[in-house]
């Protein structure tokens, strides 16, 4: 394979990228210290999230200029940049040949990542990138890593997950059945059928699940009610949905026994403190870790935000929202068991789970790669999502690829070479762009090339991390009057404080296993 | 009358306040110096934010502990001290008497403020601080300083209020009708019914206009489309609303010129944006510093809390709500024009107001004095609002006045003594609660004595300093990427910087006059 030109990328950031990805030593002492280890995360973290502006920004997806509006409703999309005028690009048809597989060719796959990874990014960013599909430029998400996909957008739907007993060995829990010794949630459609069980009237049903065709009754079937409308996406989705509300409901139980006058409620909020805590850590320190090519490793610090200037009020941005389509991770096939799902088999159809048990779906998802992002290799399920993605892009007229590098502290590129040094990448996008400063914003950000030892590529890496930590640390479970024992109850805050890997939540809510894998690194 | 003793002041607050009221020449000097008084005018309002632990707060009105809602459902008021066992007080009717003017005396009159000010006061805070009439522990505030008496709490308001035209010369405009020569607010009912008017039908009725009794007819006729349900309240505040819809048509009317390409909808956004701002640096630069004693003016410098650990989202405290109640500042006659007109002549009747123009209003109302904070000194028309306050800092099971001092680093007190100097209000504290621990904190903070040059208490002054400038500059008009040209127009912008009184504003927004008065300070 071709070198890639790396004149465009700038002297800062290459001494910045050399010294956190070698002097390994170095990193892995600080590593293990915890007052230094605690000053560089804070510093490096500082530096990731000032890259660029920090919020309020001056725009959002409301209109080209600023209003009480747009500086307030957050039905709205945020926006690092202003709107520009974006005629003269090619259909978006033509464009979406980029993603495509090659006739003849297959996918590639990525050299780090398992397809656990690539689903716990899709479960854990469908609970806040949410495109209002009325309107691309609008959407309907709370702005906070609050759990949704397990709790619900709202109270109401929230109400109807809980169990609200006030038993002793009930209070405080979600509702589930147990199915062959193990929990699950409860299945959302009278079976047969496409209408909700009464009780579950609020709680949303997949999204999509009629486009092209109706979802066939055996596999609405498996459909679990969930708090979040892309829950049940793939089993592996609703393995991770499922591990958190066993969870909550051992957490719930852990806090009932220690505190035995606290009523169904209070039981019930301190459970959902603790969890979304539990899933904050598990972000930035297994992750976000991941996806970041650093020997440093970070820690989920809440003190990081206290002082800074960008810890301010939560506004998923548009380019936020972009550049997490990794449709690139999803494989053709899954190889589950010794057997191969296709992928139109897994999407929507919870039966791999159902059948098999949680600890069995995490090892199989931690030993199947994930594709690897990049042009060319998406699988042919996903072209319509790749290509209202491109649309979504242009109804929000994006500034081009090249004005979100210089926002975002890398020169601009004035050569396609210095994009990617793969020839077919580079010759595709010189035929749709035939300019480097014609290149989008999306279509940029997946042509770059894929760096060692990172999940994703350069621009995605810094605008994730950036628009990551500005967003999860600034959690109000994480500030600084409320991140205490008050807060999550003793029993509580242990829980948060001595689970180091997803891993172990898994073994703590299975039946006793020999031997499984969940993780996010390849073995 | 009876010294006060300050043996329960303490020693940092007795030397901060020295330092700030004595040595004159120092402070005048600073506020005649950019760079220095820039930097003296950020550590001190640093200084007044940082007395109390910043927002997020650990607790909400929901509940006494700590829930996913209670840290995102700003439905429930803020709260800076958590619930308390409140068992054992007095009925609140008893409590009451601590306020009302005793049999035979007369209202003790403001050494300092004019009933402007006071209007000022309402009319400002009647924007955010909007009790829930159902639920005394809930509040339907958009928590910012948005104008909303003037433009709505809502879209569909504000729509209604607009004119909303593409024609030159009218464009952004809020509708409005001439009278005599002068600009005002349609009026909102059918005249001689309740009714609204079927284009005004989601503006919002008065609050209270039918209780005890409904309004006469003759009353209801002079009420005015305003957005907000309190901004009717007296012919000052009608004034104040007004106003800034005058002043609102005339920047529009600036803006529109400066830019005609522009349509209806991008100029009334642009001149909300101006009025915004405009309305918090008259709230800064000439309300805050007349409720200070200090000899250092405070400067609306939108760079101020751009870095701070304090820009954290607003969210309206109960106890910022509660110590605004300054009801002993409405007097009980309004000396108008020669003509004494009482209180209950005044609410809800702007007669006053559209039968003698804006001008005569302001300086009628910046001669009569407003009265004094205190106990024993409210008008007997405001005593069940009194009552009222006095309940809904129980149904919130606020903390004791002894708790707050400390919360807001005062010593507590151990004697009534140390409260005023004031034998009265000593005796009446002492009949009333017997033990200084037990002074409820709405009744503590009115009981403080006044002090020289202030135009509130301590405590107040203390109290409303640290919201007020913690819930102002962290507007996001103010902030960094957003208080610039692009927002504003170059020619809002210059409307916000070049404006340095209230008078001045209204000196553009009435005919031609020889001489009027609009200030806060008396003469």
């Amino acid at each position: 394979m071709a070198e890639r030109d790396k004149s465009g990328d700038g002297f800062e950031n290459k001494l910045e990228g050399w010294l956190l990805t070698n002097i390994q030593p170095l990193w892995e002492f600080l590593n293990r210290t915890k007052w230094l280890g605690d000053r560089v995360n804070k510093f490096i973290i500082n530096r990731a999230v000032l890259k660029a502006k920090p919020r309020p920004h001056q725009f959002s997806a409301l209109a080209d200029y600023t209003s009480w509006s747009s500086l307030i409703d957050r039905s709205w999309s945020g926006r690092h940049l202003p709107a520009r005028d974006i005629a003269g690009l090619l259909n978006s048809n033509k464009v979406l040949t980029l993603f495509q597989i090659p006739a003849g060719g297959s996918q590639r796959m990525s050299k780090k990542s398992t397809f656990l990874f690539a689903s716990f990014a899709q479960w854990f960013t469908d609970g806040f990138l949410l495109t209002d599909p009325e309107c691309r430029r609008k959407n309907y998400s709370n702005h906070q890593i609050d759990l949704s996909p397990l709790y619900g957008l709202t109270g109401d739907v929230t109400g109807q997950l809980r169990l609200k007993s006030n038993e002793q060995g009930a209070k405080g829990r979600l509702k589930s059945v147990m199915r062959n010794g193990e929990e699950y949630a409860h299945t959302l459609f009278i079976p047969g059928t496409h209408d909700k069980k009464p009780n579950f009237s609020a709680v949303p049903a997949p999204l999509n699940m009629n486009k092209p065709v109706p979802l066939p009754s055996g596999q609405s079937d498996t459909i679990f009610a969930f708090g979040g409308d892309r829950a049940n996406t793939t089993p592996v989705t609703s393995a991770l949905n499922t591990l958190f509300l066993r969870e909550h409901n051992r957490v719930a139980g852990i806090i009932e026994k220690a505190n035995p006058s606290w009523n169904d409620e209070r039981i019930f909020e301190t459970a959902r403190n603790v969890m979304i805590v539990l899933l904050i850590k598990r972000v930035v320190e297994e992750y976000i870790n991941h996806i970041s090519p650093y020997w440093f490793k970070f820690r989920a610090n809440p003190s990081v935000a206290w002082n800074t200037s960008w810890n301010k009020s939560n506004w998923i941005a548009i380019e936020f929202n972009l550049l997490y389509r990794w449709h690139g991770f999803v494989p053709e096939i899954f190889s589950f068991n010794g057997n191969d799902v296709p992928v139109s088999k897994f999407i929507l159809d919870n039966s791999l789970l159902s059948g098999n048990g949680l600890a069995l779906l995490f090892d199989q998802a931690s030993r199947q790669k994930a594709g690897e992002l990049g042009l060319f290799n998406t699988a042919q399920r996903l072209h319509l999502v790749e290509q209202r993605s491109i649309e979504q892009g242009r109804d929000n007229q994006l500034a081009s690829y090249n004005d979100y590098r210089e926002a975002m502290k890398f020169p601009r590129v004035t050569r396609f070479e210095q994009i990617n040094g793969d020839p077919q990448t580079v010759q595709g996008l010189k035929n749709v762009y035939g300019d480097v400063d014609k290149i989008e914003f999306f279509v940029g950000l997946f042509a770059e090339e894929s760096r060692q030892r990172s999940a994703v590529p350069s621009l995605i890496g810094r605008m994730v991390a950036l628009d990551a930590f500005s967003q999860a640390l600034t959690n109000p479970l994480l500030s600084k009057n409320v991140y205490n024992e008050t807060t999550f109850s003793a029993e509580g805050l242990k829980i948060i404080e001595s689970t180091k890997s997803l891993r172990e939540i898994v073994e703590r809510n299975v039946p006793r296993q020999s031997k499984f894998l969940a993780s996010f690194d390849q073995a």
